[in-house]
């Protein structure tokens, strides 16, 4: 486990974003890092996360799955830099596609564990998988096609 | 295009969405209505609904067709209801699936429209396809399948 989470390695101008940025005080603050070859956040909702009552709202579910899935991209292309450390990631990449499956009503009142893996990289392109498990259960699963952010968009 | 938007028919135990509830102070308050066949949803970001910088926040968009899209399975389920108003949802409904494609960055200066359609409705199922608009151009498409809030998890 790297103490350092892959958000910890965006460069300040890249660390606004309302998910996992950590320049943005009024975001969500999600945080991600290896545990072998997966890559895990862990979050806690807030009591107004809610959907119907005692439940997880789905947006964060999707939220939280689309940020730990581009960070877990981010810190897979810099692995396959022969030169970078695990959680060392130099590029930053946005959400080409999101799909999540709601399998079962995600309770509230638990810390939700959502676990990534790599299913392909090809050039500037990144597939993640994960699963949201709570209180043991797998309550969601995420596939998120990940693009390396282009030239013309990076802040100057 | 009816006054009352599908949200403020929800029941008040089943209004606390973190997304479209009016009930939750904390939340986006989302609200959809028809014009014509098509359901619409307008909503400004706040400037901290950032992602890189200039752009709106993936998840917030996916939350955006979430909500819209289970209001609008819920108003067009009432649709169907032959002693029904066309903005008057009886039930609820919960995402079993997401699916966002996200085309071109969304700038966060405007002012985003949803529009909505009911693809397919088989009993407690609705297929909802929709498409965010900024600045006329369509940035994302959406795909939701909604299932109705089963008996078990309604509140008592």
């Amino acid at each position: 486990m790297n103490s350092k989470t892959f958000q910890d390695n965006y460069p300040d101008d890249l660390s606004q974003c309302y998910g996992c940025g950590r320049c943005n005080p009024h975001g969500l603050q999600i945080k991600s890092y290896w545990e072998g070859d997966e890559a895990v956040c862990r979050y806690t909702p807030e009591p107004y996360h809610t959907a119907i009552p005692g439940y997880v709202y789905g947006g964060l579910i999707a939220s939280l799955i689309d940020c730990h899935s581009t960070g877990t991209a981010s810190a897979a292309a810099s692995r396959t830099d022969a030169s970078a450390e695990g959680a060392d990631p130099v590029v930053r990449f946005l959400t080409a596609s999101l799909h999540v499956n709601y399998l079962s009503p995600t309770p509230i009142s638990e810390t939700l564990e959502i676990r990534a893996v790599i299913k392909e990289i090809k050039g500037r392109k990144v597939v993640v998988s994960s699963r949201l498990i709570a209180a043991g259960k797998v309550c969601a699963t995420g596939e998120v096609v990940a693009v390396q952010v282009p030239e013309h968009l990076m802040p100057r």
